[in-house]
Parts: C-alpha cells; sequence; structure tokens
C-alpha cells in the first residue's frame, strides 16, 4: 500500500481514453489513489496540450505526485506536460524506457502513445515506472538543471 | 537542395555523440546546412540538459529552424529542448512516430535514444520527419495551444 500523500494523477485525449482507463484500473487495483483528470470518452474530440496541462499543473501546485499521460502517440501530450519546469515527463515504449526514465532522469511524468504502444507494454511499463528508483550519483545534476528551482540550496536553512 | 535559411541543428550528449554523427552525414549528404552544437566526442562525460538547451535557444533565436537532439533514450534532452515553448520536440522510435510527430504536431524538433533504436530506424525516421508535411485542419489550434505565441493573431497586420 502505498503512502497516501503519494496521489497518481492521469490524464489523456480521446485517442488515450480507454487505455488511461486500463491504467488507471491497475492503479486502482495495486491500492494506489488515483486523480483522474479525464477526458471522460473516447468518442469527443478535445485537445492534448490541455489534458497535459491539467496534469502538469496538478504536478506543480503538489496535489498529485506522479502523472501519467496518454495521446495518440504521447508526443504532443508530453511536450504539453514538460513545459511546467517541475514536471519531468518521459515518453516511454516499454519496460525498459520506464526503468531508465526513473533510474536517469528521476520522471515524475510518464506518457505513452495508445495508437502505437500495446496496453499489454503499457502495463508491464507502467509497473516499471512506479517501482523503480531514482539512481541518483551523476544523474543527480543533470536532473537539477531539467528542473532548477527544486535544486536551489534552501540558505534560510543553512545560515 | 533546401532554402538556405533552413538552418538544421543537431546536438548530444556523450551516449549520443556516435548516432549524431551518424545523422549529420545524412543530413550533409542531402544538402542541408548542419549547425553542430556538439558534443564533441564519444567519450567525455557532458551533462544532457546543456545540449538541449543550446538546441533549443537555436530554435527560439532564429539560429536554427529545425533540430535534432540525441541522448542515451532521448528522454532527458527532449525533455530539455521542451522546457522553451517555441521548440516542439517529438521522441521518436520509427518512422511512423516521426511521421506523426510532423502531420499532427508540427514538430520541429526530432529527439532519439541511441541506446534503445538501431542507427538503420533513426536514420529512416529523420528522412521521415524532414519530409512529411504538416496536416493543420484540426491540429493547429492544438499547435497553437503547445506554442501560443506563435499563433497570437498579428493585430496590427489585421487592422
Amino acid at each position: 500500500m502505498p503512502p497516501a500523500a503519494d496521489i497518481i494523477a492521469i490524464a489523456a485525449d480521446h485517442a488515450g481514453f480507454a487505455l488511461k482507463e486500463v491504467l488507471k484500473e491497475d492503479l486502482l487495483a495495486a491500492g494506489h489513489q488515483v486523480m483522474d483528470l479525464g477526458t471522460a470518452d473516447g468518442t469527443t474530440s478535445v485537445d492534448y496540450p490541455d489534458f497535459g496541462a491539467a496534469l502538469a499543473r496538478a504536478i506543480a501546485g503538489g496535489q498529485a505526485t506522479r502523472g501519467v499521460v496518454v495521446c495518440g502517440t504521447g508526443i504532443g501530450i508530453s511536450i504539453a506536460a514538460n513545459r511546467e519546469p517541475k514536471v519531468r515527463c518521459a515518453l516511454c515504449h516499454d519496460v525498459t524506457t520506464a526503468k531508465l526514465a526513473r533510474e536517469h532522469n528521476d520522471a515524475n511524468v510518464i506518457a505513452f502513445g495508445a495508437r502505437v504502444i500495446g496496453a499489454e507494454v503499457a502495463r508491464d511499463a507502467l509497473r516499471s515506472f512506479l517501482t523503480t528508483a531514482f539512481a541518483g550519483g551523476r544523474h543527480a545534476g543533470r536532473v537539477g538543471k531539467l528542473t532548477p528551482s527544486e535544486t536551489k540550496p534552501n540558505l534560510k536553512a543553512i545560515a
């Protein structure tokens, strides 16, 4: 059972809706708290940047700690999410990239392309993303350059 | 022969260096003008965010019109590039995603993961990226939401 504070936000456009539902079921079955930011069906055409931005705001605002985004290729919604400096959204195609996104990039959001990846591959990749720790070490400085505000020293605490 | 103003910037970290060299050769052989932003070898460890940011600045500043970035998975350097709102960097794994990144997202930068994609696949994907047109239509509004400044109407011109 994950800690109560670990809320996983999930968002998709119409092309990603069906895969979002599959992944959401897995998250709930594993005992995670899920914040579903839509979209609500797979037939009404919506704009992926709106859903990527909504998820990014949830991460930046602290309402969610991790996230999952899905669109047709995963490209558009991951670009939208990565406009927010506190988001490190990794577009993944398999277990290997999901694992490396955690180990090397400390990714806090994973993106999938529902039209280019099979649901079973995405399910395994999400499991890998959720269970792999950041490797730290030489990777920490690089991650700090992606999300500078998180790595600024707290001068008050030091003084 | 592409127009003289169409300069393609290319950047990679040490993990992406060898693939960058292969793709750069292809670009030059096809008659493109290439702006190589480094890194200069595959053995000296460097930080992928520095190279993603350098390429993003070249796009945002108008020194280059399109770009190619490479790191180990393509994840870190594409996150770095996408921090710049004028960049739409698509992490691609094959010809299909490269084509869709152009048709649907009007991507101006393509990212590859040198440790997760074969060089021949990357070469074909880059060719697809360079030769596929943006589909416009319903996609234009979404792309505008990714890069708002580009889609603001020029009120002076309208008035």
